[in-house]
């Protein structure tokens, strides 16, 4: 039965077999771990595999079937979770060698109880950037996640791992943690689809925190109904999260075909035109004229925006660290220990301000959500860099590429914004990504706008090794 | 027919008997001004008086009820304001000697203009300690605001102006701010009741801010009945401040002579009583015979909670005042100078770790709310000290008043927790206050039993001269 199931195909696809009784979810698993275990040598996207628990989970939900009871949404469908999230039985690496000295987790995150609960099956715990400070997927601990489009490259980060496992087809889903760009700059680098909800939406029960007032966490897919079917199931409150909204749950799926005629879309002018390379130009230039979108919009303080986030996310974070910087600072990355360190001497002053501006700038974004339902804008300033490169030239600059991957990103992760990148393939070079940006709590709209470019058929296409 | 008002009559009587016809609203406006003018030499409550724009509003007032109309629940009740609040035509000075080279407001402040809504007559604008950093209500430039009760001693601050005023029976109710014990200190000294209300819940908007993430605005007066009536006109969301939090109206008025036997009340112990002079201890133990609490409950991390209320407070409003620091240090009274300098050095991990703190401190509350309806805590540790005196002792330890005097209202402020301050008698003393603290939201209960122990009769008089 089994011999139907090919790793690339979508996860509704699998549940929609596994749930009739055509495939076996164990071998959805199997033939999904041997995949695994033969392209992770070359992808290092998994530092983690949970074989025994994922054949466990899947001789349960075909039990289920057997007995005909409803095994759930995502019945069978494999996925995989950043190495932030808490799995019962494992130590929560978030990316380090610090935290392998720490106990196993003692029961699994609220997301991952989610999936499960929905029929999906663990399949491991995914390779990142050291604390999720990080763009690049890089790791001097576990070495860099691999690009599946070409593995000389970056897979972007700090959900590296994540891009690679969707990109690579070894899962249909993962998920991730996006704090400034973490799920967004690995989607548009691998060229799959990422979904950043707003801020308080999803919830980080369970997660290794980064920087509380930013953080989000989300999943990662090969289309956008897989998104969409996912990011339902994860929805709903949580008080173990104190940024948890109490609302009630947006379902997607059903308006995911609606017409995308009336909705009123721009593209994100100056500053995130500025530095674009012509790839990035190009993707924004595809999703605009196959959206007929003509209108572009300057949104005030951008870049002061970044900037907030980007003193914001050092003092936070490095408050968070500061233990275990006095102690085991001779085992972080170097370039994760530095900006930490740089945290600590922060003055108040300067967060403040930044927390300040933070509300202004919120201010001006509403007013824009005003009279526009969504905006578009890169996710990168570029494809894949090469693994190792230090520096990039932007709009005439050279710059590091570690903290400026993100440099589209910030400025919406900063208020909390939901956004979903969509691929854009570029023939013969390497993928980039689009952000579809919308207000807080339409992720809907974002969603169906991704469906329709999806629809249209100039995503970017996966590499089918 | 204005021969009958009385200045300390109360605001609900004054607007029943202007209502009816039988007190014409400029007679009430024209004997609190004698009785302002006659008294202000003394206690120095008023920085500006507002004669013509009162005459003004009370001959409005008296044209409505000629004519028919209703002139509003607070019909002809003279009223004034801490000067921190916009005044049309007047310099918001918030204490400060700098502020004078502004501007005069453009508008009044929203919680001015809804007091003026309900028919309330303005008289002026209130001393306060500078910049609203103080606890002691004396101000370096404007001289100190006396108490009526003992005009050698402080009124309390930072609404100083506001305390002395309604203790002083020259209005039945002011408009104070509190952010860590503002409302609630010079209502404990000078013996009137005081609300600091939920954070979010009264519209700042036209305030000059102190440390936006902990500012509050609130009504002062000497009866509950009267403070619920104020509260009630008070209430309501406004887009103009960003704390404010969009829920419905909470009626007061109509349950406050209801039964207060089924609510669970305890004393706050340790911190709480470890410092209190023995007639803030007596202060407690009155009200807690009087209510039949015994027990006590012991919250965890309360002076932590103090000390990063400090920390907030410190980093928030220097970074507030850093350019009119850096431009007119010399104008500034020492003592705020001093607190704001070290402010603009505070590392910002020290004020982000007091940010964290906040959650867990809510989180004990919470569940200490979980069981109990009400807390009861001193509002202050002490009765009004003297005019000019800079330390105190206070369970053995010396220490500073000005920064100290807020050692039991910081803890519950820090949290945005409603608080009513009750005055307490005491028979040839000065008076004291008692907090009555309560959930979130919760004003109703604790205006509940601050009116049920001013039934009782143990409540502090007011000097009648």
């Amino acid at each position: 039965m089994s011999s139907s199931f090919q790793v690339f195909t979508e996860a509704g696809e699998i549940a929609r077999k596994v749930r009739l009784g055509e495939w076996r979810a164990v071998d959805v698993v199997d033939e999904s771990l041997r995949h695994i275990h033969a392209q992770n040598t070359q992808l290092n996207a998994f530092t983690q595999i949970t074989e025994a628990r994922a054949r466990h989970e899947a001789e349960q939900i075909d039990r289920k079937i057997a007995r005909g009871e409803d095994p759930g949404a995502l019945a069978g469908v494999p996925f995989a979770v950043k190495n932030l999230f808490d799995v019962e039985g494992e130590v929560t690496l978030a990316g380090s060698k610090i935290n392998r000295q720490d106990d196993p987790a003692s029961m699994d995150a609220t997301l991952v109880q989610r999936m499960n609960s929905a029929g999906a099956v663990l399949l491991g715990a995914l390779n990142m950037g050291e604390y999720a400070y990080d763009f690049t997927g890089e790791n001097i601990h576990y070495g860099p996640s691999r690009n599946p489009h070409d593995g000389s490259r970056m897979t972007g980060g700090s959900s590296g791992g994540s891009g690679a496992a969707v990109a690579g087809g070894m899962v249909p889903i993962a998920l991730g943690s996006d704090t400034n760009g973490s799920i967004r700059v690995p989607s548009s680098l691998c060229g799959i689809f990422g979904l950043k909800p707003t801020y308080g939406r999803l919830s980080r029960a369970g997660t290794f925190p980064f920087c509380p007032s930013l953080d989000h966490v989300g999943p990662m897919a090969r289309s956008v109904t897989d998104l969409a079917k996912v990011y339902e199931v994860l929805q709903g409150y949580d008080h173990k999260d104190p940024a948890s909204v109490q609302r009630d749950r947006e379902p997607v799926i059903s308006g995911l075909d609606e017409d995308v005629a009336q909705l009123k879309i721009a593209i994100a002018g100056g500053y995130f035109r500025k530095q674009a390379s012509t790839e990035a130009e190009r993707a924004i230039q595809k999703v605009a004229d196959c959206l007929g979108v003509n209108e572009e919009v300057d949104i005030a303080g951008v870049a002061q925006a970044r900037a907030a986030a980007y003193l914001i996310t050092n003092a936070e974070s490095s408050n968070l660290h500061l233990e275990r910087l006095r102690r085991y600072a001779g085992d972080y990355d170097p370039d994760v220990r530095d900006r930490m360190l740089a945290g600590t001497l922060l003055p108040a002053s300067w967060v403040i301000q930044a927390q300040r501006f933070r509300s202004y700038y919120r201010a001006e974004l509403q007013k824009i959500f005003a009279k526009h339902d969504l905006l578009i804008a890169p996710a990168t300033p570029m494809t894949a860099p090469q693994i190792g490169q230090r520096s990039m030239e932007l709009g005439g600059e050279t710059m590091l590429v570690r903290p400026h991957l993100g440099l589209y990103t910030q400025p919406f992760s900063f208020i909390g914004l939901p956004v979903v990148v969509v691929p854009v393939s570029s023939v013969g070079t390497m993928p980039i990504g689009v952000q579809i940006i919308a207000a807080p709590w339409q992720e809907a709209k974002a969603l169906r706008v991704a469906r329709y470019l999806e629809l249209s058929g100039f995503t970017s296409p996966l590499p089918q090794n």
